[in-house]
């Protein structure tokens, strides 16, 4: 096995952060990796399906199966449009979460040996993560491309800062909103605030604190918190509706209707309460025996994931997945979101000695 | 004197409710009030000015000038849209606040003897008095209409349920903010929730009832309410904004600035504070004697303007201005807005017989 210079992680993560990508808007960069992509065929079969790009090696039927995937989207823009190299950092938005993970994919696929590799290997390269699950690329992929899920792991490029971050907590969105009555405002008393009626409610989320699972050795936070807010028709007019996103993150422990109905129990008589959307947790595979190499070969830590991630989607198909890229899981979605430079080669490194050589391969070619 | 017979004040109302007239456009219902006044020149000279209509009848210099003034745009819509009669109510938007004051201006303009009323009159129609100072209409004509401030009584034909309203509350809009930090929202700690950092400020609102002055003999109730709030930017990021407008509606007792410092003072350290608006009260006259004549004449009561109205800007230039309409003040913004049939016909005839005789022409006219 020969790896080819692996191009320059930090330029390509730039470039990928500087092509504008909110969710909905991936045209323009599903363009990029296409044309980034497009020398390795053949041998490999590179295919475009919406926004979604998915480029895959040769098979042999003697090696398992690896799929590498990421999104191409990010939240929305906060000042932090163009990426900024300062002192060992990336700036700017999805340096992170995670455009960084998509640079690796791409060196990766760049760099290594098809044929020789430990794996058969496909990289996913989808949109839509940072949405509704119902909008979400990978889950629109798996019908179209039956070999997803029947791979024997899945890599998640989500950031992790190179530990491996095993399942992923469950979300749910909730719109919860408090109804009152019109009035002119100065005679409140004719009519009923919403805000103001939302208050005890708000109370309530604002003295919670993060809730401690351990699942599989590895322990969970789960969170409640009121995401967005909006209520009011004029500055002059009693509110008569009030609306707020609930967003509930829960461990894996925990169904989707489980989840739902605890939080459902917390809404007072009389608010409405709609399901937004929800995604099921990841299952925790600290047992596998790829996952087990990775670990222990690289020496890499063991966390549970503290978000949702598309290891849920993976686990619902029976396909044992985790999540490991450079990106830093405390800088996605902040307005100074950055990478460390020093992750984006050393979870290349990983990633390329893990998917190019296998442990009995390499300890079938040391000195007897 | 002969007083023509007025048109029919309920079909007239529901016309000018059925022309949408929210802030800002207001040119259709203009151009049906000028088509409705036009035949009334000459004597009378009839001027637009943007969406302002103002129709001047003739001057003599034995009587006085009295303005009676209405605005034009209403609230924003709630469904409440078409007129509808129903019992003896006509209910829509404006109905009360303040298209039957419109109609019953229309009606006194067609059917006022204009050389022999007891005073000089002058009818303004004017655009954008539910949104702030800076664009309410009457505040453009003032400068363009010298007589309007030289005049010795206004009415403002607002809704009082045919009561006579004196003076009006001081009004003024703040925007207060909570300033938070993003952060992805399965990591909260990470971030600051502007919307769960805003609930001690709203729960103080939450907890405060009107507050009443007595001022001339009559009582205003003083109010404080959260009336819009919006804050986060997607579902799944913490929210590192929430923006409340406030709106304080203050006692004749009070000047702007003392309003404003006592608000301010409500402020958290570290929120933010922008003053929207800020429009002064209007002065309590219950001395004047064509008041006098008005209240006493036609046996009216006598209240505290809850709201505020344009008595103010006539009070700031001196001016004596009372609310007199035959609007239900409780009605104004609320969905479900109506307005009595009677009173539609009560303030056209007070009104009607107020502007034609003055009590000494009457004691002339009766037997010796």
């Amino acid at each position: 096995m020969t790896a080819q210079r692996p191009p320059d992680l930090v330029a390509l993560t730039a470039r990928l952060v500087d092509v504008p990508s909110v969710s909905g808007a991936e045209g323009a960069i599903a363009d990029l990796i296409v044309s980034e992509l497009r020398p390795q065929c053949p041998p490999c079969e590179l295919t475009r399906s919406g926004h979604n790009v998915v480029l895959r090696g040769p098979h042999r039927g003697d090696r398992p199966s690896i799929v590498l995937a990421g999104h191409l989207d990010t939240v929305p823009p906060a000042g932090n449009e163009r990426a900024r190299l300062r002192d060992d950092r990336l700036y700017g938005l999805g340096t992170s979460d995670m455009k960084s993970g998509l640079a690796v994919m791409i060196a990766l696929a760049k760099s290594v040996d098809w044929l020789q590799a430990r794996a058969n290997l496909t990289f996913v390269f989808y949109d839509c993560e940072e949405v509704a699950l119902e909008r979400n690329g990978l889950r629109k992929l798996f019908p179209e491309m039956p070999l997803l899920a029947t791979a024997d792991l899945a890599i998640l490029l989500e950031p992790t800062d190179a530990n491996v971050e095993l399942g992923c907590l469950g979300t749910l969105n909730a719109r919860v909103t408090a109804r009152g009555r019109a009035a002119h405002s100065a005679r409140p008393w004719l009519g009923e605030n919403a805000i103001l009626k939302a208050v005890p409610f708000l109370a309530r989320f604002a003295a919670l604190s993060p809730r401690p699972v351990v699942v599989g050795g590895v322990e969970f936070l789960e969170t409640f918190q009121i995401t967005t807010a909006e209520g009011g028709r004029a500055r002059n007019v009693i509110p008569d509706s009030f609306a707020m996103n609930v967003n509930f993150r829960y461990a894996p422990t925990r169904t989707p209707a489980e989840a739902v109905a605890e939080l459902r129990s917390m809404v007072p008589e009389g608010f409405e309460f709609d399901l937004v959307d929800a995604a099921p947790p990841g299952v925790v595979r600290s047992d596998h025996p790829l996952i087990e190499d990775l670990v222990g070969r690289f020496g890499l830590a063991r966390r549970g994931k503290q978000a949702w991630t598309d290891v849920a989607q993976f686990s619902e198909r029976g396909v044992a997945a985790i999540n490991f890229g450079p990106g830093v899981p405390e800088q996605a979605h902040q307005a100074d979101e950055f990478v460390p430079i020093a992750n984006l080669t050393r979870a290349f490194d990983v990633l390329h000695a893990f998917v190019s050589v296998a442990p009995a391969a390499r300890a079938a070619r040391e000195p007897a």
